[in-house]
């Protein structure tokens, strides 16, 4: 399983991923989920997929090649693409030609096509967007009314960041909030895994790609679990209890 | 959909149901999941159910009239079984007669046979125990390793109860952590609905049955909702941002 959160904020962007992937209970490997793709000054466009391996690192590899049935000109790729429209459009495209190449055998084998992938960024002179593309290759994007995206096991995690993401928050903030909920994910999903790869994109800024590996042992993060649980812990043990009677 | 929570604690047992059904997105009723068999002083047997409405009333009915297939001598109801173990059983015995009976007509209309039902309660002399039996009729117990069981939508409740419960708990923290857990779920999964049902039952004792229904202008859940909120918010206000210069 995989859990990936992407956060559309007014400062900036947040995308953060776990790295465990599962073929099967017994089967459990590290592989990076966030990709970073950065032309210094003119785009930092970052990805993260969740489903199948097979299919999210062929798709990874596309955007960076180009798909194979472009037009005889010029290749769209990741690094070139004018728009993050385009760019997420490019996305859907090669989740199509992957499904196109393997589909059918992988439901010969009864494996399920299951792909999401994230995609955030913004090219100079653009608007920093985030999207969300579907195994169908279609997708949506994040608004200011939903400024979260999330792909994977994102049902645990999803109750912090409903009550507590607005847009105009700090990219501190939505940091913050991000590692909470992945802490609730990793606490109730054994196939969601350590360690994290976080990014923050801030707004027009396209010189520099803040990109961190969070471990086990990463001081902020064991402080912000153990904060996190005293205080939910503190919170329910002052509510009154109920005059019930029983 | 639906989300019923049970908690085996050590004073006894807290069941919470909510009560929306809905056949497909526009078509949304209030039923009681909640099911409560007394027989004042000998039992007290609580039964909660998720799935397809038609398969667990069903069980509902069988538990209470006793199996058609069973030996020509006395019928076991949910009234005259003499334990919760041989109770459990009888629950998983009713889910595979309505199988039997309707299953084959469901699969040929697409309709997936799904019903998962938590069964609670003690039997005057015996334990109080509390089981989850599956679609197939076979069933699991809680224990003082994991004391609460979840049946229908249980992950977005379930980050606060891997956290908080503790088989040693009063039973006023089990029923404010049941509800927080159930806000949750409002909040994040629409199909999930206020009217909810508590039962709230006391170890060894037989005579009383708590049950409350608890609507959306309860002043206590108004307030958990209320507090829990505003606890969360402090929370992940008051942590430092992490220094990692974005």
């Amino acid at each position: 399983m995989t859990y990936c959160v992407g956060l559309l904020l007014e400062p900036g962007l947040v995308m953060l991923a776990d790295t465990r992937t599962n073929a099967g209970m017994d089967n459990i490997s590290t592989f990076a989920k966030l990709h970073v793709f950065h032309k210094p000054g003119d785009r930092l466009i970052s990805v993260m997929t969740s489903g199948n391996l097979a299919v999210s690192q062929s798709v990874v590899n596309l955007i960076q090649e180009g798909l194979p049935e472009s037009d005889a000109g010029q290749k769209d790729t990741v690094y070139t693409v004018p728009t993050m429209f385009r760019a997420a459009e490019l996305v859907g495209e090669a989740v199509r030609h992957v499904h196109k190449i393997h589909g059918e055998a992988m439901r010969k084998q009864d494996v399920r096509f299951d792909v999401s992938v994230l995609v955030g960024g913004q090219i100079a002179g653009r608007t920093l967007r985030l999207f969300q593309i579907y195994a169908a290759g279609n997708f949506i994007e994040a608004t200011r009314d939903t400024p979260f995206l999330q792909i994977g096991e994102h049902k645990y995690g999803k109750p912090i960041l409903d009550r507590a993401v607005r847009p105009d928050m700090p990219l501190a903030d939505g940091v913050k909030l991000a590692l909470i909920s992945m802490d609730s994910t990793l606490r109730s999903n054994l196939s969601v895994g350590l360690p994290l790869d976080l990014l923050v994109h801030r707004r027009d800024d396209m010189s520099h790609a803040c990109v961190r590996r969070i471990g086990e042992h990463d001081p902020y993060f064991q402080m912000i679990r153990e904060r996190w649980s005293t205080a939910l812990r503190d919170a329910h043990r002052a509510m009154p209890a109920p005059e019930w009677g029983f």
